[in-house]
């Protein structure tokens, strides 16, 4: 089956160069990234979240790009016919194709091979991130402050979904946007929810914004719904731009992803520079999630101490409150970036430190050497801790993890006894709770904690 | 508690004669009509069917057209809270509550006080319908045919309910449009679905019409998906105007209104002069719904015979199908019209025979002078059973037919011995699968066949 | 030549009632009348005001209205060619020309067949300019007062015609929209000015307004600039949807009819309920127009009083200062809606006495009994006044009074010897000037001044 | 007098880093290039084509960019005072602002400092040539080719700009946009005839698409009807941007840039790989212009041939043909690029030679050395041609050529003796004719040719 289709948006602007730049690597990295991201979007509705058995399953789908008169084709050989109705490819996965065709050939071609940042400097780091962000379209001017990040599982139970969507409703009720990581779970939630809100409340300019990364896509795909999609390079610039953009976050009941989101947050927020950023923060989930977040506001009060702890609020089993939370704190936002004169819809006067926006590889001697101790200041352990459940979900759910795990087994990870014992207790909960992967597979630890 | 709304759209174009009628007729019959058509919008949320119950529980609400410099403005005084967010009226519930005073306004002020139509003369009641749906700007002329009426019963079972959701989102998903009756159930389910459908294929015009009576809106409030909301009359208008409008119709379960929608549209389609339209009509559920298409089947071609079932298709248990078998045929209505040269919003050409056009006023006297009997041709006694279901409807969920039944008892329905039998097993059938009333009431039937 | 023209706008949506009743009439007045009107905005670029000349020049024109699926369609035969480019219509002139149909579909069938207007009634009066205006689309809810009327001859000399083109051009720069009564001159000057005015600043919604009547359209068809044309039925009429859509006027040189304009204007605001109306007039024209404007300022003064010319601010040879002038005016304009509750679109509260809203009919007989005395009151005698400069206006360029004059010879105008002096002095300027015809012809006075 | 102006588009989206560049710079080289570029955009309705003058003029005018919180804000000190209306910046003159400091900002620091494009390399400079028409928003995809590239002097006489205006309004009326290289006379004509047709047309997305260049952009500075414009970095990348976006050119009569664009058109039409193209040209002027059209096509007879001059078509004195010429064009350039697979905007199968993409520097010792013999090829002969011509507009209005001259007197030019007399008859005939230089001031060569 091959499937051509025609360019949305700004996609038939392509220069020669650069559309030879893209055919020519098409045996390259860059190809192979191309075209598993563009198997990953159309791979909708699919009940799997590993990488490997979705490119398994569709070793036969190839994918190129054609010149045409008005621009670029992309020709699809033996798509999944679920991205499909009647033989026509539906209009949000195309929008989602081409975002991919958009930042693959943005990062890749124009950003890689024409231009001289220095991804060793910060500020240029944060310029990379904009720009990508940028050339997607995805920072708008001319409206308020009212991006709100959610994080969450992407395996998560029913009455957790049900309750993501009933806050993505209450926040679409008062004209919030959802930022989310796509995938399932509860990236998929208050979506889904929040465009009945917008629906009632007649937004028409609704956002549902996904950020994902290369490594990830496969197996947390981007809803349909999902209307503004964009590729960064890694998880630290994914992570920079989902605090960049936001003007409030909300964590749901989630796993180790969700975990090292929360410690990259509260790791930023710690710094003495931003002690004057204004971000609500709100932990929520259904009645039975009370003890999840009980034992998370634990393990981080005994962790990074209470200071962390109090730049959160824990909300159990109020949708309604959750939006009122953070619509209530959209006007203190919009002041304090007009006092600051920051940007509204980027972030430029958050501060973060180079510990979390230097790439952290993770492989089994990065995580071996990770320095786990309470002896380090707040930050830093945090910078470290963010590090241990990145590579956690790197085993369980990204491409390369999984290979490393296969070939070297379990990460090792080790420190102080006491922070051991923590991290111990709270996996296992991850685990027993089944938020390490989709239910339907046993779950095969990627890590081991090394107890002195 | 004490609201004033802005006006939305054309309803700040009211002249000063127009908003005088209204306002004089604050006691009279035209005001309360608009104060409860208001109310019935106002009540979202409303967990009943009872018309008398809602009026009862917001006996102090009233509502007030004032003017101002830019047209007019609606004073609420103590509206249901559940048509608030945060005390901001949800939008599309503003909008519903300006397509009442639109409404109420051309038909009870500019059409019945400074017109001379003649509502004894069908080519001045269509034109009549069809001035109605042009002043609310229902009718399209610049989109290909796609406008699919849905019928059921307002209180249908959970499954069925996730039936309906899932044919809407099969629609959405092919771009198909869908009008309702308003109200919970079958009505809801298919527009909740196509949100989802037309989202995903990025359709940003979608419509989700409804077509309502004054004496029905309050038992059967419009939800804010609908983002067209016309009042029409009376049934009669009301059903002429869903027939205009539809490039199709699918069926879901329902009770006693869904029988009346069958037969009414059985009853037009077999006239002769209508033997050249191309209407699709599908009858579809739930595999669980299967005996209740059979018994309905049954039913029909027992009394108006195979010519009448053959007009329509039965699909169990398959939403694609269904939404493919409407988007098969929508191209045929297209050539359809332009070879009749009739409009493709508006279905001139089919004829409305006045047995089907003339009010029935349900009362105690007309229902038992029904002639109910085999010896009549098809299409008589097609409009004389639609009649008696109509009278069901009344007196089930109808303000006017409620207090009928209050005062005098049961309607009493007699006719031919078989034909009373079937009427008997098929209502037997609706009240036993609970489709009389919503649940939570047990049902005291107000009707009585008489089998002599 | 025969060409078949597509529907703009809601012209698409008549009923088959509708249509049936103009088709009925081809025979008829009413059709005389729109296929005059039609030929009118066809004929542009005409060179000549006598509406005789026109309609025997197109002796062969016809047009008729056909139903087709999609609404109606029009067929011109023998159009003149001028409309066409390449044989396509001027898409201007097409919206012109849906714009006569709608105008005398509505007044000559829903209004005048289906309606119970009064039109003795004021208040009714007033409705039936509104209901025209409104169904025209005209009357705009959601802009800032901007509408300047501008009055003048429609034939004038090159450098008054510049002169109102500067003006255009000037308030084109601030925003400021223009209506005038459509034809050649100073009706057309100020729009083609304004229109690199709001070119310059980006005005995306320019309203180039034009309000004609059917008796003078030919002989002053709209040019197509005109981005939305309104036909009242009469002068009567159309001076008070003037003055009811007015936000400030700007009268620039011309003959009879700009008196008739001034003086209906002037007659109204002395009105004692008009005395908090905001209203700013401005009498302006190039430096060579300076004499023009001494002479009509002291016709006023002698006939209305100081108290009449203090109405007006006399402006020489600057177009930016007029343009200043009445921007400086428009907030005043809105507070002043505002603090009365009026509507910013449509001068409700103006009020406007029946001597100035009763149809004047330009026959022999009613001229000479008009009473021209300066023993009346000002308003009184200015209302007569306007009734006789709306004779000579009709014996000039209207078919029915070029015919009035043609049968029984000139109006005989009479009253005070020394009012008779002065109207014979004005009327000669006017002559002399050239004011009263368009250039290359002579001018044959329709009218006598009876000096007893 | 300090005005401070809000962003307009995208530029409120400008990276930290980017504005640091530009700020930094402010003592700089492009700093300097910024703010004579503003100035001109600003110092709308000069009468002078003397940069040098206009410079002079505003010494004390200067410009800083602010950051602010929703981007970047524009700080003018002592703006020209004609930029304004009542105290605000004419909307279409900040636009153009605007297109400044992004053009300048995208070539001189995204560009330059961040790219590896080699200027060497002809696909390296098609794709900046692109890349900096991309970046403006100037390649529309989804119009069908209509975009007429009109040539001509800046300083005509007032027939001949009436012309232009003339073949602009037949242009509009048949949907035709324009595109220019700014500036008064036969620059601006055909853009404000074309208003006036698209007007009438109701094109509302007309295109008025301005060209220029940093060093010509003050003595032909862009009318505030160009909606659309884009700075190129020197005379040979914006002759290549006119090429590449044209579907066809109108060459009206002109000076020394004049023939310099039919130099460099007919050179690289010449080119063997080019014979596919489909690209209209005409060239015309009033009745009065006919000798100087035939004394250039005897020029271009004589030097390039007539296989050169057989590419176009002369008109005389005829708009409405010239357009219809034009129009009856558009479908087959369609076709042509739809074969050819090439983009409907950007002509990327254009073949231009490297002799037409390298700057020529237009100094003493590079005119001097300019080869100019009848010995050569056509292409070659066309080349050096162009350059001279070239040479002897920057000495007639470009700011560094002034200098040159300034400093060491005229350019020599010398070469075949027969084609010096032919040389310097073509340019003693601009002069005669007023064409070098605005009127009003006695126009000196820069030139001289050796005769030897």
């Amino acid at each position: 089956m091959i499937v051509e289709i025609n360019p949305l948006g700004s996609m038939d602007l392509l220069s020669q160069l650069e559309v030879d730049k893209l055919k020519q690597s098409s045996t390259s990295e860059l190809y192979r990234l191309y075209r598993n991201c563009s198997l990953a979007v159309l791979n909708v509705g699919s009940h799997t979240d590993s990488s490997a058995e979705i490119y398994d399953q569709f070793q036969d789908f190839d994918i190129d790009v054609i010149r045409r008169e008005r621009g670029v084709k992309i020709k699809l050989i033996n798509p999944p016919s679920h991205a499909f109705v009647d033989g026509e490819l539906i209009v949000g996965i195309k929008e989602l194709l081409f975002a991919v065709l958009r930042d693959i050939l943005y990062t890749g071609v124009r950003l890689r091979d024409l231009s001289k940042i220095d991804l060793q400097d910060p500020s240029h780091v944060t310029h990379y991130v904009f720009d990508i962000m940028r050339n997607a379209g995805a920072i708008k001017t001319h409206t308020d402050p009212n991006m709100i990040v959610c994080w969450g599982g992407h395996s998560i139970r029913e009455h957790e979904y049900q309750y993501t969507k009933d806050v993505g409703y209450q926040m679409g009720l008062r004209g919030l946007n959802v930022c989310t990581g796509c995938g399932p779970g509860a990236m998929k939630g208050p979506m889904k929810g929040a465009t009945i809100g917008h629906l009632k409340q007649r937004v028409n300019s609704a956002r549902y914004l996904g950020l994902t990364e290369p490594s990830i896509i496969a197996a947390e795909p981007p809803n349909p719904i999902v209307n503004e999609l964009v590729i960064l390079p890694d998880i630290e610039k994914r992570l920079e731009a989902f605090l960049r953009v936001a003007h409030g976050v909300v964590i749901f009941p989630g796993g180790a992803g969700t975990a090292e989101e929360l410690l990259y947050l509260l790791g930023i927020m710690l710094h003495p520079a931003n002690n004057k950023q204004c971000l609500p923060i709100v932990l929520t989930g259904p009645r039975e999630s009370a003890n999840y977040f009980e034992e998370l506001d634990n393990f981080i009060r005994a962790t990074l101490g209470d200071e962390a702890a109090n730049m959160y609020t824990i909300i159990v089993d109020d949708p309604t409150k959750v939006a009122q939370h953070m619509k209530g704190y959209m006007t203190e936002v919009r002041n304090n970036r007009k006092q600051s004169g920051d940007a509204y819809h980027f972030n430029w006067s958050l501060k973060i430190d180079p510990a979390f926006q230097r790439p952290f590889i993770p492989n089994h001697q990065n995580v071996a050497e990770l320095d786990l101790h309470f002896s380090h200041e707040k930050s830093v352990l945090a910078a470290n801790l963010r590090r241990t459940f990145s590579a956690i979900v790197a085993g369980n759910v990204k491409e390369e993890g999984i290979q490393e795990i296969a070939r070297h087994g379990p990460f090792q990870i080790n420190g102080d006894k006491k922070l051991m014992l923590m991290i111990d207790k709270l996996l296992k909960a991850f685990v027993e709770q089944g938020r390490m992967k989709l239910p339907g597979t046993k779950y095969e630890p990627c890590y081991q904690i090394v107890q002195i």
